[in-house]
């Protein structure tokens, strides 16, 4: 197993720069009143594709040789991952192939297809997506880039921190949703090595809470199938982005599904911005926990900000 | 009848700068591509207050003296006005008294509230809102700031238009959308004296084409409670307002229901900013007529996003 270090984020933030966003940090009084805290958000529901993921997509698809990537590129991910591995791969002008669940949302599938991208469905079980896989990969060639179990993915994620130390001092913590961890793993890897007195906090929904256990009990735990609001939140961890969440991170705290749609609203309502449900886990946490948080320069990742306007989670 | 100046909007930029921010410029590729134009979304937005109504509101509150300010301000709006007056009267610390219909949303009276403004009921008719209004000034020997048709508030929104080509070089067109005409006032101000070769656009719904016609008849005409999703463009013209118009605007163009619908939800989806209907009126003008606007450089207003998530106008 190979762990990125902080040479491979660096080489990440020069190789991504001409494709991807500097985004934006916001912040908001009100929010500041409310939680105690000072919250610095970085928004990455203003990246391109419209999500952080492409920073690590970006990063897999420009370090691959003119060989590999002639043959294109594939991944396994009815999320995120899959747009913006379309969103890399047209960049470079090569193949990309995204393995759905035949049920995955249209809007999904089109936003592979919008950036060039293929779709090849499966049926929503492991078993036939595993076998649909390994079939477009024997007849391509094409190089896997896992969502977050990857170095060169978590190279890539790992440069938002370093933009966002950048952007704001004296951060006393930053706090980020996990899911598979590719997010908080690359904010592990950069700051453990350039502001180690920075606290790491990863936010869950207590619905998905594998993350949070595994922390406690010192080793993966993987649920089967969890249900949240915050979808990019259901898949579990896997050995690197274990080895960073286990090394680095201060505590994982967790939010209902109530909290996280509250806080989802509230974020909408106060800062205008778009964004998914995950990436309103943090601040959900941050309003549960105020005495951890209290009087403290909080830096929140917003994640991203692709959401389907027609099925918002407080209209349903 | 006294027609605001450059040195009036100068006089604004200074005496407002501590309470408004200077809103981002954004773009989107896709936009610009769908549009055949190079489209900047000047983000009032993120304003305080959630609108650029906190630019004339904060240059009237701001440049009362002393004894007129003790008295506090009144107006009788149930839009962004009334809630940015109250913004601003909170940060000078006097006293904001709003006049609304008792049948207003009850959203747009908390928000009042909530910057320290007091709200006044009256019957949704007009002239139970002279009445009550007149009885509030006469008791209070409040400062009356109308909602656009004053010279305070005209040069206060003509600050937004000199950020915007600070931050934009050489654009061809501005448009902004058309209710009452403030904003539309302050760009002209300011765009006439500071860069005149910069064409300026207004964009109304269809079904509250007041304006438009306005233009074309070349006198005002007001309608009786014209019906639109964009609800903060009800409004007719007034004198001052129409000065500015009939002098320098290139053309006023409409947009229907749909279209509105259609180009906000666009807006929403691609640019991830939460804004109201009205803001979403240039763009739906710019897409209905791409021989206009294609190849040029076009600053595109947005000019607030406070919108009730509970009634998002594709949802119901």
């Amino acid at each position: 197993m190979y762990i990125p270090t902080l040479e491979d984020m660096l080489a990440a933030r020069g190789r991504i720069e001409p494709h991807i966003h500097r985004t934006p940090v916001l912040t908001s009084r009100m929010l500041n009143e409310l939680t105690g805290a000072e919250l610095f958000f970085k928004c990455e529901s203003f990246q391109k594709a419209g999500a952080f993921k492409a920073r690590g997509a970006s990063n897999a698809v420009f370090g691959l040789s003119d060989a590999q990537a002639a043959k294109g590129v594939a991944t396994h991910s009815s999320g995120n991952h899959g747009t913006c591995l379309s969103y890399a791969a047209g960049r470079r002008g090569i193949p990309c192939t995204v393995v759905m669940p035949r049920t995955a949302p249209q809007a999904k599938k089109d936003a592979v297809r919008g950036y060039g991208g293929r779709v090849v469905e499966c049926e929503p079980s492991t078993s036939s997506r595993e076998a649909v896989f390994a079939e477009v990969v024997a007849e391509s060639g094409a190089e896997f880039v896992h969502p977050y179990n990857d170095p060169r993915v978590i190279a890539g994620q790992a440069t938002c921190s370093a933009e966002l130390i950048e952007q704001v001092a004296d951060l006393d913590a930053v706090i980020a949703p996990i899911g598979g961890g590719g997010m908080v793993s690359g904010t592990c890897l950069t700051l453990s090595n350039l502001a180690p007195a920075i606290q790491i906090y990863a936010a869950e929904p207590l619905n998905a809470d594998d993350a949070a256990r595994s922390f406690r009990a010192g080793h993966i735990i993987a649920d089967d199938a969890p249900d949240t609001v915050a979808d990019g939140l259901k898949v579990p961890l896997k050995e690197l982005t274990w080895h960073f969440v286990h090394n680095h991170v201060t505590d994982i705290l967790t939010a209902t599904e109530e909290e996280i749609v509250d806080a989802m609203k509230l974020i909408w309502k106060r800062m205008k911005i778009v964004m998914e449900p995950s990436s309103a886990v943090p601040l959900a946490t941050i309003i549960k926990n105020p005495e951890v948080f209290a009087g403290k320069r909080v830096g929140v990742i917003i994640t991203g900000g692709n959401v389907d306007l027609d099925k918002l989670p407080w209209n349903t």
